[in-house]
């Protein structure tokens, strides 16, 4: 069932070891069928050292495991919830990525001070409010979803393709697999360079026209960016 | 004598390398046969490269060595106080990995200010007290041993296996050396991310909700993260 | 057409890579023949594990694409502005290497406070003035070269051959694309100990006997440093 | 001439390279052969990719060569006032490793806050003091190793074999080529360990007993780190 996509999210979580983005059993891939609205997503607590596209787990988009012998990773029903809120994503990353965690851990959005980040996330990368008793203690990875969805009420989530969550780390998105890591990398480093930048000059802002103008190069109407497609 | 136990240490050790965790010849990495009360530590001032199973020492809980051509590492007393004083640890390491041992120069606890800290570590890892005039001058690495089991008093060790002794550098421990090991991967990290999240935000605190949540769904007694045993 | 230039571009992309300074397809190198006038350059936004020396853009002053099936680099029009207003200049880089990024992010030149610096580049590292709406609106990546070419007015742009574009990232130089990216990664060098420096003291300043004493031995009239040519 | 001495220096330069002390034909390291008072040296500005023992340079202790087709190190003076001032070293190292040269850029000692520095350096790393303009003048290379004369007056060099050049970068020492580079990668990360513990506590200061004790229980009359010789 859905071979061909379970060995893309298995070579886009293997992909997250091989850039450095995660350490032992941490982070995880899912990708969405939009079709059936069945998603694949990694096996949780289980060593990339060993893993095999038929380890990848099929759910539905309530969270129902359709295929596969092992349990979904515990972060699925964030996943879930991603799909859910935001019709256009293909797929979802969660990674415990140094830069990212730490600006996630500190409470704050990555600020938009550098053409790197406009490049590729049209706005400061938003930071989830503080979760409620209620919201930690039932559905917990559910709720994590839904703050998720508020932090981007008024903002395109696929201009601006990640967000922390606050005390916890990163979720990137893109319309598929591979794009959400490709995400996931961009943002570790646009994080880094953002805290180095903020040690050197605390009250640094960028001009708003050179945000558009970058963005705009690459994924606006007239991009020039990269090769005819 | 305790030959798979002999293995086991040596590749823990070896392990140490692997993970970036030490250079040269620094960092020790024993266990214990909790039957025998005998314990395998790595021998002082050898080089990883050369190391063989056969090199291990093997010492009693007073630090009689028992087997092994070799001196056991200097800070063999220290392990043996932790091995003492905390009965159902079966694995120590002692690194002086980069960022947790900046945080023990520091004289200053790691706080629990993020998810992947809580995911291991129960609580703030502690960092321990001054050591006195007369504690250095004699029984010194003994004496580590016993400031450790102070700095737990009113906390469980297993639940935050790490503590960074002040002015030196951490320990970490575990059922076995590989998840001592594994905890001294996790414990480095967090002490990373920590360091650049307190540049951000000085005043940074988890909510505690939070902490017990990702404690528990881990580790509880109703734990959903990883595969069914 | 130019193919052995196409190789030495080939290459020095390449080497970005080897150095860690660039990740995706980010980064990219020119390089001049002056004879001809005519310009070879990255294909814009394709991946480096792929490249080839055919993939290589030949363009002449005014940027029109004289030889090659692909698009050239997006930023090709500020590679041909610094060959134009730098008759010396016969190679170009550009990368969004770390710590020359969040300098530039920072809008702050990077001061010569080390004789790591005086060694390559005789005076600080001149980060360029805002731009504005017209210049970002339109022609921008020529723009981007001329406001390098105003940072420069009285400065010898072969005496520091690298600049910070503010809110962008470094472009360096050299007379040929192989020294241009050995400056680039002395510059990320550089960078990343002047950031590391500001922080344990912010008000170092470097005796300017010393900066001209370190430039001079190494490129000046009597040069003693390396070998005789 | 020295046949075995070239090999050895040419050894702890290659080494330089693996443990990541040097980018580009950065750093260089002598030995000498006391004996004959002969010192043999890195040639200038070589790569370090090509570099063969019989590339190695002899000068005398005044600095003319006695054999080799090659330039010696541009800081070759500074070795050989190494030499000349302290009677007990075998070998030096000289690099622009980043963590120590932004220290020397910062003009500030390294203080001694933990046992990692205390295992090596039994005090303070000192930082040289300002050059005047005459020593930056005439005979730069050798007034240098003047300045580090200076600063170890009242201090033994051989039990804090590693010094700052003010605005440059570290010098190290040791009995041979090979304790030097390890004494510079050992000062590198004891280096970069205190600007990141700087940065958390500002005002550490490590207890003076665990100081000595940390160096005697290594270098002392009653040592017991290691194994016995």
């Amino acid at each position: 069932m859905l071979e061909s996509l379970k060995q893309e999210v298995l070579e886009a979580n293997l992909d997250l070891v091989k850039r450095n983005l995660v350490i032992l059993t941490w982070g995880n891939v899912s990708a969405i069928d939009r079709n059936t609205g069945l998603v694949v997503i990694k096996p949780s607590g289980v060593s990339y050292d060993d893993m095999k596209a038929e380890d990848m787990v099929v759910v539905d988009l309530e969270g129902n495991v359709v295929d596969g012998n092992l349990r979904p990773s515990s972060d699925t029903p964030t996943h879930l919830a991603i799909y859910r809120h935001f019709p256009e994503v293909g797929g979802v990353v969660h990674t415990h990525s140094t830069y990212a965690t730490a600006w996630a851990q500190a409470g704050l959005p990555i600020p938009n001070i550098g053409t790197t980040h406009a490049d590729t996330f049209h706005r400061d990368v938003p930071c989830t409010e503080e979760m409620s008793h209620e919201q930690i203690a039932e559905a917990y990875e559910a709720a994590t979803g839904d703050i998720i969805a508020k932090a981007f009420e008024g903002m395109n989530p696929m201009h601006t393709p990640a967000v922390l969550v606050k005390h916890h780390g990163p979720f990137t998105w893109g319309k598929s697999a591979a794009e959400a890591v490709m995400n996931a990398q961009i943002l570790e480093e646009v994080a880094r360079m953002a805290s180095i930048t903020v040690a050197l000059n605390p009250k640094v802002e960028m001009n708003p026209d050179l945000i558009d103008k970058h963005y705009e190069r690459k994924h606006g109407a007239n991009a020039y960016y990269g090769q005819k497609k």
